[in-house]
């Protein structure tokens, strides 16, 4: 076996092959992927992944909030290891690249290292991390931040989805708690993978995306309280009507983003009660989410939301209160990592661009406990969160490449 | 036994203690009442009305719809009947005057001309009929409108509530499954007492409406088709935001009935999809609530509602269709019924006001089948399908003095 040199390539064929045998775990009717946590196509999507690790030579780990491992020794058996990795869960209809790539690439990584019988001096971690939409379980990456970040596990373990189930009995019923013992324990280096999930790359026509952190995210949530009354003998001007205001905050929302570069706000989930065609409605919960790459930045958005809610109160005479139920501080990457995959990037001869991710993504969470970066690739149509997004097969292997190169070199 | 003249009056007192006494039959803690179309409730309410009526020696029979008729003689026992009535279901959460103020009303009437040891020529019928509300079987006034309007009965028995129960078992099983004999068979005239459910009376002081027809009706269906997307990474600019695409829609929708005097447009019911925190809506489902007089400023209004669609589908690049899926067209009463409402407040001194029925009644589908017209009272706050509904005492013996007094002028 040789020390792995920058000579040694990724299969691009086999990664595409991978990916795609996994988008048929939960496939939908529309080509896209329902895969939520610990969902039983998780489960499907998790056991394929461990006998492919397996099948890799890796010896697969699982810990107590179901985040699989498979590592590929390194000659220094006791080296901290470089970790590569992201996500297999989905949102309810999702593409097939968000998260998959990420693990599909850094198991590709583990395939094209035996197949060149290069070895490392650090072992080399292909991880997933369990929950990182938060969709179902509420928030997002959620065994991540229980691993490497802030989130209690008993709080996460009690976390019910909408039929009442619990994180805990779902991860037990899948197969999937493992030992505390297992955990992620720090790193040298932590390389996560990633589709943009917007179009910059593929405007500015740019094959790589080196990321230089995680742009800050505030989820809040507006509570609007009118009045229910009869649509039919009820005067236009007697309505206290909480559609109507929450219209506004909708728009309005629409309109801070606009008027801040950088920030991003939107209105994602609206429940209308009693939603019913012929009453006025009488309350509505609608959330928010913003983004921006400094805390200064987010602060304003935020407090830009909740005067909204206090005008629109005041002139459509209802209640519309907008509180902070979740907040994740922006994140700067380390710059031995970032420099790391700006370098492999260069050498072979890819177009690359600095960024931020205005994603979460478990790399977040990891930077708190380790050296981390992430890499992105061109999103078609910038479009993620939906059953159409794309990746074309050159850019995920220049993604892997890229991910192997920078792994290889931070491993030695 | 003398003719009925204008001296006779109702009794207040027996008539508010008749509506406390039913509002005791599904009452909820909170002071409203909930009495479930054919539900153990609704026979309670009934078994009440029934003993109540033969009581006041009224000769009772139920139709195959479950509509319950009591009957006083007139002195031509074969001429066509005066009916005046109402309903006895309510919707989950109701009030205790909706539909019930005007059965007993009925009742009371009937009480009245017995203790004037009164008689009228025509038979005065007092009739419940089954299912106004239309909440849990679909549609509204369901049994008027089989038994006066388009409805068929196959399909009203064939209509299953939440929990799969029919309406024909509902019936039966509750013991109110009559003869089709039974059945309204026309009228001379048909008058019906209601809370106007909305606040034009109350604010404009005005003790009696007389209502001069009901309004039409036009529901409609709007699809929003934009583009999901993740909330983080997909810049504002790129978004095709169904929910924004929506909230101007709804807005519009305000805006529209604010322009058109007389016409009531609504939203009462959205979904989004996929409805979650982090993504861009996709699509969005909205319901119009439609109302006007004339069917003129109906179309009007679908029309407007169309233009507004196509005008948000081309600025903000999303599909957006509205299509009308019902319509009640407007229903005008009957001169002669109406003016005897009218002629019956003047002549007690009670300030009056001719105004459109917005919501759906009985009286509507009975109108197809007989000279009809409704008598409104004020309710409180105009506050309707809701715990809090509230007439005065005053008020609802007001409106059975009209109720009265139109009778027997019609039943002459």
């Amino acid at each position: 076996m040789l020390y792995a040199s920058a000579s040694r390539d990724i299969n691009g064929e086999r990664l595409w092959a991978a990916l795609e045998a996994m988008a048929e775990v939960g496939a939908t009717p529309s080509g896209g992927v329902r895969r939520l946590a610990l969902s039983d196509e998780d489960r499907a999507a998790r056991d394929l992944l461990v006998r492919w690790l397996e099948g890799a030579g890796c010896a697969v780990r699982v810990d107590d909030l179901g985040n699989i491992y498979g590592r590929r020794a390194g000659t220094a058996a006791d080296a901290s290891p470089v970790v590569m990795g992201s996500h297999l869960d989905t949102v309810p209809t999702g593409g097939r690249f968000d998260g998959a790539l990420g693990v599909l690439a850094a198991l590709e990584v583990v395939r094209a290292l035996n197949d060149a019988d290069a070895a490392t001096r650090r072992p080399l971690d292909v991880v997933c991390w369990t929950n990182e939409e938060g969709v179902r379980f509420a928030p997002a990456m959620m065994a991540s931040g229980v691993v490497c970040g802030p989130l209690a596990q008993d709080d996460v373990y009690a976390t019910a989805d909408a039929d009442g189930r619990t994180f805990q009995a779902e991860l037990r019923r899948i197969g999937y708690a493992g030992s505390p013992s297992h955990r992620f324990a720090g790193a040298a280096a932590y390389l996560e993978l990633h589709i943009e999930q917007g179009p910059v790359l593929e405007r500015a026509g740019v094959q790589i995306g080196v990321v230089e952190g995680v742009e800050g995210i505030s989820w809040g949530r507006v509570e609007i309280v009118g009045r229910a009354a009869h649509a039919g003998p009820t005067p236009i001007g007697d309505r206290r009507d909480a559609l109507v205001a929450a219209s506004r905050i909708v728009l309005a929302v629409r309109g801070l983003a606009e008027a801040a570069p950088g920030v991003r706000a939107t209105v994602g989930r609206v429940d209308v009660a009693p939603n019913a065609i012929n009453v006025v409605p009488g309350s509505v919960r609608l959330t928010a989410d913003l983004r921006a790459p400094t805390t200064e930045s987010l602060e304003r958005a935020l407090a830009a939301l909740q005067a909204v809610c206090g005008k629109v109160a005041r002139e459509d005479e209802v209640q519309a209160r907008a509180t902070e139920v979740w907040r994740s501080p922006p994140t700067p990457f380390a710059a031995e990592v970032v420099d790391a995959v700006a370098l492999a990037a260069e050498r072979r001869g890819y177009s690359a661009l600095r960024l931020w991710a205005g994603a979460g993504h478990d790399a977040k969470y990891v930077a708190e406990r380790a050296p981390a970066a992430m890499i992105f690739v061109p999103s078609a149509g910038g479009l993620s969160h939906n059953e159409e997004e794309w990746t074309a097969p050159d850019d995920c292997a220049r993604g892997a490449t890229v991910l192997l190169d920078a792994a290889v070199a931070l491993a030695r």
